[in-house]
């Protein structure tokens, strides 16, 4: 059978023909979508059910309390709809922080599990293979030692079950390779995370390694892991520009950049957020995908066929289960 | 009178030549250089007053304890140089730490001053004017909201007095535009410093504005500076080798190299960290740079001008006045 997809339709930057066209993408994929919106402007979506949802959550909103109040709102109903089964999966491309409250009201979270992480593949320019896992990129701005040591599992779990690495090697971001390096919160998850079982802790790596071979998974906190990832945006972003720049300065070098712009073809792919389609949010007991809130067709499909392998390769069991083997829950880490 | 750098002339990874090249670039532009290492070593240096230090703080040595002991160490004899007036600033490219320590211990901090910062100068690919200044990227692994504060006033004043912004914008690195982004930390720095006297706090921004043009001086803790530096430096290495990689792919690729190559130029050179010569140790009595580890002559050269800079543009007495008069010292900031 296939995975069922309850897709946000409201919140969508780059409009509704962007919205259908990304939904019609993954329905030819074989993947059912539920769409929670206005079935007036939803109505032509050929293939996807749509359920009626009146009222919708903006940047505007505080998160929590939007949640609490407005339960007809798409992403609550969507959420919810996960919920109680009739679909196995949360996609939107609205507000984030009302997604992640939405989903964990609405999914809870696996047992033992302190606090969710958003994860991100990022894909490494030039090198085949699966991307490489970063976490939390903004769920949570503080933690504390034992969430890290979570996330690394969370993390391990994802890469196992939904890129197919079958050992995971999980790093820690710090400013050393030293176990010593880094806060006293760093420090002490570098202690835990060495300790766990099932779980190949490679040790700390440090910025410059986000876009290297050396692990599957890296694990910061929500501050450094938003910053990092928009560091990481911005610069491809300056970098690209500056190479155009460079390419209309003069007829030779235009000539240049023609001529070298199909090779750079799979460069532009590998950077481009659309291409993973958005974050995943880790350790609850359902899945829940943050489309990039620019995402385009391309962009909004990745996210649905994420939610939706997340769902056929049984993420969530497995993540519960590693977690288990591990000795990483709430109750069997240092608190 | 031209200023006096006292120049470590030990622990330079690139070697004696690297170093030879670059002082002697130095003091054809005018600066008197104290070096100080093995006078065998150093002696064919023409114009550089050699200084015999016999021994040498390597990565492997604890600083704080090395500093303490090693009394004949080069870079503990360039700081006291400083200290006791013989010369005006100190430059090392050996271990960060070492460098920072030794300075700190010789030099002292400026009065109310808590924590130095070490700031770094990010040049912006295609726009011309004065480089970013990024502080703290990794003296301070924890601060508290008053150092983030005292931070902003260091690099705003090392951009006037060093750079010759005349009004900089100071921005604080966060996870969103508003004021009650991040973490408590960063929530209570953004209210102090939008309370500051004298200095022009634009609030808070993004990773993705490293690159960009909204603010001339941006503050972090030394945790996710360091970790975002080296983000930056990863990946546009990353971008950069995935360029050359298209660029070999096919012949006709290789020729748009080939051709854009020379239009690229600027933009390699913005990029290259030895355009900026290395770090600047802010919030002591004194000049103190760490030149980047793997400095090339050009990248030690700058080091040294930007170290003579500050001392003529009496970068130090200019930051305690700015720390006065915005009413951040240690004594008026909430504590």
């Amino acid at each position: 059978m296939p995975a069922t997809v309850a897709v946000d339709g409201r919140g969508v930057e780059r409009g509704l023909d962007a919205l259908a066209a990304g939904v019609r993408t993954a329905i030819a994929d074989g993947i059912a979508v539920r769409l929670f919106g206005d079935p007036a402007e939803l109505g032509g979506i050929e293939g996807a059910e749509v359920v009626a949802a009146p009222d919708e959550i903006s940047n505007d909103h505080d998160p929590v309390r939007a949640v609490r109040t407005r339960t007809d709102a798409s992403v609550v109903m969507a959420a919810k709809d996960v919920a109680e089964g009739r679909s196995q999966a949360l996609v939107s491309a609205g507000p984030t922080g009302a997604t992640m409250t939405a989903a964990l009201f609405a999914m809870k979270r696996l047992r033992g599990v302190r606090r969710p992480a958003l994860a991100l593949q990022l894909a490494v320019p030039g090198r085949p293979g699966p991307p490489t896992v970063l976490l939390d990129v903004g769920a949570n701005t503080e933690v504390r030692s034992q969430d890290l040591v979570q996330f690394g599992v969370l993390g391990a779990a994802f890469a196992r079950a939904v890129l197919g690495v079958s050992s995971p090697r999980v790093a820690l971001l710090s400013v050393g390779e030293e176990p010593k390096k880094g806060t006293p919160i760093v420090v002490d998850a570098h202690a835990e995370l060495a300790s766990l079982e099932g779980i190949d802790f490679v040790g700390n790596v440090e910025g410059r390694d986000l876009l290297g071979s050396v692990a599957d998974v890296i694990v910061t906190d929500g501050f450094t892991g938003n910053v990092v990832l928009k560091t990481l945006e911005g610069t491809a972003k300056a970098v690209s520009a500056a190479v155009g720049d460079a390419a209309r300065s003069n007829p030779l070098a235009a000539l240049g950049g023609l001529l070298l712009r199909p090779a750079l073809g799979g460069l532009r792919r590998e950077m481009d957020p659309d291409t993973t389609g958005g974050a995943i949010l880790l350790g609850l007991r359902g899945v829940a995908v943050v489309a990039h809130g620019n995402a385009g067709p391309e962009g909004l499909a990745n996210a649905i066929r994420l939610a939706a392998h997340a769902v056929d390769e049984n993420a969530v069991e497995r993540t519960g289960e590693l977690l288990a083997s591990a000795g990483a829950t709430r109750g069997e880490l240092g608190a």
